[in-house]
């Protein structure tokens, strides 16, 4: 029976058929891999998915982290996962040699994480924030700093968060209190709470790296006077064995509507509870230079908003192929019209509403996973590409998809899941099916990492106008060149290219109506839907992508691809023509509604 | 502090100030009620709901019914609540004087149980089943299984069931296998396995009377030869009093995502565990004549169908009033362009995107909320209009509206809760708060009682072709007599009224279009998008028609309507215009995806 978490024939085909994945190993970087290298990653990530996260999925979520006013106990499935994880070098297969990693090309290391978050997003959150976490450091922290956090962190022996939010202090990271104060002798003792942090305490590893954001008294105030610090759990000795125990401590656990398997924990630094070397505080060690924290903790948060869109992407992903297995099996009513009861009922995947619905989530849930795979690919040319022109370009590229790789699969792969519960009717509700869990684990991908309009304010407010609107023209550009070609093509795929075309001329011309009056509050009155309807735009350009790559090809695989896009193109699509209409008549609805009527 | 369950500002305004409700006591079949005995319904209503359902709808969920293979165990609040509900009257409220009922108008039971469902959907499940069963054996049981089952249930004494489902038989009732052998002395015994039984078993009653759908060996194939029948769970003596248990026996329980506190059983009839009389077979009373029950079991089906849709306003509303609430507490950020962190946070409300997710749930959740109270004052035409004309044409526009009613507020509200998690951030994602148990809650009603797709062939492939269209045609009708009304009063409400118009063109249009060809896989293959559409439509209709009723009176709650109607106007209906276009277009695409291509 073929996996049900994802497609490894349509990974193949987007990887080596459209991106063009090979290529990369022809470039220095990435001179140590070979397709037989890269194949060998997936499928090793396949198995170990599949044998050792998909099996407590459930589980994790029935028996959710337990705070007992000391400790946090998690399952020990998800240790024993993280163990074969490490062992099997997954933990170091995306990372540079220069620190043990085997330096796979970000592209494949995305899909073969796709296959984790299909089988376990609880699980997989540990080994995947604590690689957002090193990449950070590799970045930004001193080569001190890399060999005693990243190394162990590669190794797998220690897992990192990112510690940004306090109770007063979600999305306006300006009114964080936590405070580091430094100690006299070249180091900073921290003091304050932390909220939301995903793999904020467990035992499953031997360490917990956490990066902090905080504020060094006298530093300029707002996000100007923000500082990064390494504080972990456990101090260290001198020759990197565990040491005394950091003034870090868990205050309580959140418990989520789904994402169960994930510790969420409430965090206190410098409480008190522990006193480092006989003194208050919690050991901190600054990353970088002060007060330009929050610069470096994007350069995480960007890797994990299009983390995030991948773990939407793949939980919606599992949910098509396990509805579309239960609707070839589940039998169910006769064809329209055939009402003999003495006739046999027929599986439900021969009715057609059975069939839009399935549909659907196809061109959802491989439609995003094609997105992020694409920022992926993006991020290697960031990394390999040879001229600096391009390395620059693709890096601006990244910079104006990343709000809608991580709101437009967080939005449309939950529509996915509603869907594949919809398709097994009653029994999609019940928790003896999987669909209803990742329902709710995908509710999450909306919210955290920037709420959706976070996004749509960073789309619209800042990567559609900033130096001259250079992003989003390149972007429109780009996907224009897409169709191009697919206008070459004739047929059915020069018929969607013209629809592509009129799209990015409006994403375009929508961006400069919603600003024609140049004032902000104006402008960002609709910025989700404008998000939003640019999100389908982008995603469009993504169908005809494959189908570009496609063309030619014959085969029920291809035929299906066809078929999705299709359905993308006639019933998804034009969506966005009222979205845009709204946004460019710069409609005042919401921005005058008094607060006191509703 | 407001009531978080519903406005019953908006309520009076809907009952009062639209609906007309006082005129109805005028009449004759309402005359022992005034403005003051249904004020007292309702305020008697909201006061048990909250005193009595609201505080355990978070343990119900929390502390779901179990099986112990003998038993189901229900938490006692549930037990209690349903004395209350019983002994302050308000089970028998909305039943006929002849059976010692109240006779409340059903527009006004509509609304105080619209309480009910805010507070606790799982609680108030078991009393509305109970009415809907009394209500088909008012309609077709004989007097003496009135008397014997009717008046305990009015009574709150016994609860109701309905017995459709099969395993292998869910939306196709056609293949039911559930028998029903007559025993010789006039009466029926029964034999087969029910699935998804709500309150199909549980110690909260004296007794259970399941209205069961079997099948009398020898007549007709397919749903022709499906008969109705009273099975009750304890049997009873002739002078009324609890007998011999029947046999009718739980098999399981089914355990679901949300509406937890409502038992969900598989029972067993006649599989031997009792023997009534020391035969086999569960003692069941034939309802009407035989191979008539499906027609029977619609009765009943169509008010749970306005009831789903009720229950799934009520629960939308409750989340739009508490996301709205802690949009006016919580503290975060500052508005648009004012980063100075001197300055202190603002409530959330005070940002433009937070606004539009309360403004788009007010026009959900309020538009939702007056389209089933319409449809419950259409109950009340039925019942009581004076000339049989107007007593048809509700029943007709009632019958057109009924999958509108169904599945409009199933999927919006839905969408509804989903704004509220969001508006609380990552704490709407916790369990400490209400809203996310509301979205797990609320996302049965797009499944049960029909699916949304088995409501899109009702509307596109019943409803607007029956009799000539003649049922589409009266409910554009109707609307275009509120445009008309609307046009004469000029300003906003004339501006709607041109695009409310244009909408119902469409709607007849696109109906017309579909069926172009006359085949029905062609017409019906985008019949979900058609029933969305509509939807829209209808709502925008609802809107239009509270704006009307707002006319010319000033104040907050009048602004806030007009602004909800702006928002319903200029952001919701305008996406009917791609759905329309589809469906007229006879797009084929989902029709022609082969099974083996997904």
């Amino acid at each position: 029976m073929a996996s049900t978490l994802l497609s490894t024939r349509d990974l193949h085909f987007l990887l080596y058929e459209w991106l063009d994945t090979e290529a990369l190993t022809r470039r220095p970087h990435y001179a140590d891999h070979s397709r037989e290298t890269l194949d060998a990653a997936l499928e090793l990530a396949e198995r170990v998915a599949t044998d050792h996260f998909a099996p407590h999925n459930k589980t994790n979520d029935a028996n959710e982290p337990r705070f007992d006013g000391e400790r946090v106990h998690v399952i020990p499935e998800v240790g024993r996962a993280l163990e074969v994880y490490a062992a099997t070098g997954l933990s170091a297969a995306g990372m540079p040699a220069s620190v043990g990693g085997a330096q796979v090309p970000h592209v494949v290391s995305s899909a073969c994480g796709a296959y984790f978050q299909a089988a376990n997003l609880g699980t997989s959150a540990y080994p995947f924030l604590t690689s957002g976490n090193a990449r950070l450091l590799l970045a930004h922290g001193t080569p001190e700093q890399v060999d005693t956090w990243v190394r162990p962190m590669v190794e797998g022996r220690f897992t990192g968060t990112m510690c940004l939010s306090e109770p007063q202090a979600g999305s306006s990271l300006a009114d964080i209190t936590t405070r580091a104060e430094e100690d006299g002798e070249g180091g900073y003792r921290l003091f304050g709470n932390k909220m939301w942090i995903s793999a904020g305490d467990h035992e499953l590893t031997e360490n917990i790296v956490h990066l902090v954001l905080a504020k060094i008294p006298g530093g300029p105030p707002g996000v100007r006077g923000i500082s990064l610090f390494v504080v972990p759990k456990y101090l260290l000795e001198a020759d990197g064995t565990i040491g005394e125990r950091n003034d870090v401590v868990p205050a309580g656990l959140n418990h989520k509507m789904g994402y169960r398997g994930t510790v969420n924990a409430m965090l206190n630094f410098g409480e008190g509870r522990h006193a480092p070397g006989g003194r208050p505080g919690a050991v901190g060690y600054l990353v970088g230079e002060p007060h330009q924290g929050l610069k470096y903790m994007f350069h995480m948060m960007n890797g994990a908003r299009i983390g995030v869109g991948a773990g939407a992407a793949a939980v919606g992903y599992t949910g098509y192929l396990k509805s579309l297995a239960y609707a070839r099996e589940r039998l169910q009513g006769r064809p329209l019209g055939d009402k003999d009861p003495g006739q046999p009922q027929v599986p439900i995947v021969e009715h057609t509403d059975v069939r839009r619905m399935l549909l659907a989530q196809k061109s959802y849930v491989e439609g995003a996973l094609a997105l992020v795979l694409y920022c992926a690919r993006l991020v290697d040319e960031t990394a390999s590409a040879e001229d600096d022109k391009a390395r620059e370009r693709a890096h601006l590229l990244l910079d104006v998809l990343t709000p809608i790789a991580k709101s437009w699969p967080s939005q449309w792969c939950v529509e996915a899941n509603s869907l594949a519960i919809q398709v097994h009717g009653g029994y999609g509700y019940t928790r003896e099916y999987d669909v209803e869990q990742h329902y709710r684990d995908n509710r999450l991908n909306p919210i955290h990492e920037g709420t959706h309009g976070v996004q749509a304010l960073d789309l619209l407010g800042r990567k559609a106008v900033l130096d001259g609107g250079s992003r989003l023209s390149l972007l429109v550009e780009t996907a224009r060149a897409t169709a191009d070609r697919a206008r070459e093509l004739g047929g059915r795929e020069a018929e969607y290219a013209v629809l592509l075309s009129e799209a990015l001329d409006r994403t375009a011309e929508t961006a400069a109506a919603a600003w024609a009056e140049g004032d902000p509050a104006v402008a960002l009155a609709n910025a989700t839907p404008y998000l939003e309807a640019v999100g389908h735009v982008v995603v469009a350009w993504m169908w005809l992508e494959q189908l570009v790559a496609a063309h030619g090809r014959e085969g029920g695989f291809y035929e299906g691809k066809r078929a999705a896009a299709a359905y993308f193109f006639r019933h998804e699509l034009p969506r966005t023509g009222p979205q845009f209409d709204l946004v460019a008549s710069r409609d005042r609805t919401v921005l005058d509604v008094s607060p006191d009527v509703l």
